[in-house]
């Protein structure tokens, strides 16, 4: 199935790269108001966490992990928040993302909250290089 | 554990009890706009999934499906939304919400949106029984 996986364009459009776990894209959202990752497992036409087989729920499950802890030890955030919505976007898709008790939303939701703030390209860059310093043992 | 384990003042007051899965309370959030179920695993001071071990994690990730499954038999939603958040209540706890294209938020999430609309008594209690009968093979 993994051949047919493309990231849908909606996520390419809002996102940058950070590179590849073994089962998903890892993407960063263009949003500098919140440290917001999201994985993408590349699997060709999922919608609902609950349609993967057990064994790709339990990667998927050991990347959120990979991906919130790197969270947590990078910025001590106070609290995680971790879901998988798809109102809009329906490609299967888990957001992972640092909060703070003193950022922008807080306590609401993330997700429709305000105007988007893009990165600029030197916080985008130096963002991705923590991460990717962070996951390098496993991103390829 | 799950000695000094209770679900948080805020979850008893906004929801309704359904029953008790092996690893989770479940409940019905009080909102007739949406159904909209939460897991509360029994750990006493769990806040984060991933803090979990993995067979705790395994296990709720199992009951998120039982769950999501049930939802999607009985309603036939257009998208589950599902999630742990955690910033108004930090006890460990995952939404499971079935989403329509019609429903009242569509498609922006559930979480702080507009007015919370409780269920009359007997709306409640009909759909707590077609959640009760829907699990009645996992359900204590």
């Amino acid at each position: 199935m993994s051949a047919r996986f493309a990231l849908d364009p909606r996520l390419v459009a809002d996102t940058h790269a950070i590179g590849e776990l073994p089962l998903s894209q890892l993407v960063l959202m263009d949003d500098a108001r919140f440290p917001w990752l999201i994985l993408v497992p590349r699997i060709a036409g999922a919608r609902e966490l609950i349609d993967l087989d057990d064994r790709d729920q339990h990667a998927l499950l050991g990347e959120i992990n990979i991906v919130g802890r790197a969270l947590e030890t990078m910025l001590r955030p106070d609290k995680l928040n971790v879901a998988a919505l798809g109102n809009v976007v329906p490609q299967l898709h888990v957001h992972v993302i640092a909060r703070f008790s003193g950022d922008a939303a807080w306590p609401r939701p993330v997700w429709g909250f305000g105007e988007r703030s893009a990165y600029t390209e030197p916080e985008r860059a130096s963002r991705i290089a923590s991460i990717r310093a962070s996951l390098r043992d496993v991103l390829t």
